[in-house]
């Protein structure tokens, strides 16, 4: 950790080297989390395509499969979403830059 | 191909083995299409698990690239779910298991 | 019901006048079934927005409940697309408007 | 307005009474603009429920109008989302609540 005075509000991993005041990171234990279930997301995935190899699949099969997927990524964003929420957004006035916090935020809900 | 008679209603790749009254296979070019999808969603999934190694990665560019790989999944289950209507669901009152066929087709729209 | 021979596939109400081969009637329980939920969800949505007359109406209880409304709302759904999956999704082949029984409803289903 | 010194970070209406540690006002202006969209799809939800009385209605019209029905009420939860993240998220770490706030906000998001 260089950073010797971590404000409580932006967790930051131990290199995070954008200590601008246009940068923000992700906290450490968020970008950890939601790498780990992004892996088995991926595995999963990878599971899915390659049961579409065998000809006698079954289309609701699939289908279950995909959105048991789509629920490990949502669990993976939802991490994201909270790191995201508690060191960037709940201290967005006292940075001054909640405009655009909550622009981009909104922007990531549409169609959510 | 073993079948000498296929019935338009289901059309099935050259090596689906089980045609029973009881199992249904997935219309070929759905298969095909589908995994080539899953396959590039996989691709992308991975790249933003690996973008998430960088401590400099932003909450909220994890967040639209998560929503693009869902959008990519969700791109694949639209292929599975038309070849499923077309192939299988439209041809249920004729099979008469239509009940079945509804029944699990709702089972996996809800919460969805 | 005045109806002497109802086909299984094609459930219609007493009064169903449209008996073409280009018009599907829903099926009058889905109907009335849609309907009845539907004016719960109107008493839902309408005590959400007098809610908002309070000026100390708090944000995630609106927000909780407009969930509640289109959770009630998507239960009508649920039952339109259940009468339209046994009524007209099934026995598109045997009416040869598959296609178009397809493509109406996957497009319904986009953004969904 | 008779607040004299409104921070500009808890906009409230001139009649919210709660001023206290543990109440957030919703922001005036979204309260209003949210009221004006519910009172719209209360509109349009009540004319797809009148629309199920006329036995002719077609399931797939049904459904549509159901999805622009929420595509209403989701704008008006829009509306809401972003008075709440402006006037009350950007602000918790300053109130100190941020754990209370993030948590109720996930809770929200939860199968959305």
């Amino acid at each position: 950790m260089t950073d010797p005075a971590p404000e409580p509000h932006t967790p930051q991993g131990e290199s995070c080297h954008a200590h601008t005041e246009t940068h923000l990171c992700m906290p450490e234990d968020a970008r950890v989390k939601a790498a780990r279930r992004l892996a088995i997301a991926r595995g999963h995935l990878e599971s899915v395509r390659r049961s579409l190899e065998n000809p006698d699949v079954y289309c609701v099969d699939v289908l279950k499969q995909l959105k048991a997927v789509q629920g490990a990524i949502e669990g993976a964003a939802a991490v994201v979403l909270r790191g995201h929420l508690e060191a960037h957004v709940a201290t967005a006035h006292e940075r001054g830059d909640e405009q655009k916090i909550v622009d981009e935020l909104m922007e990531v809900f549409k169609y959510t």
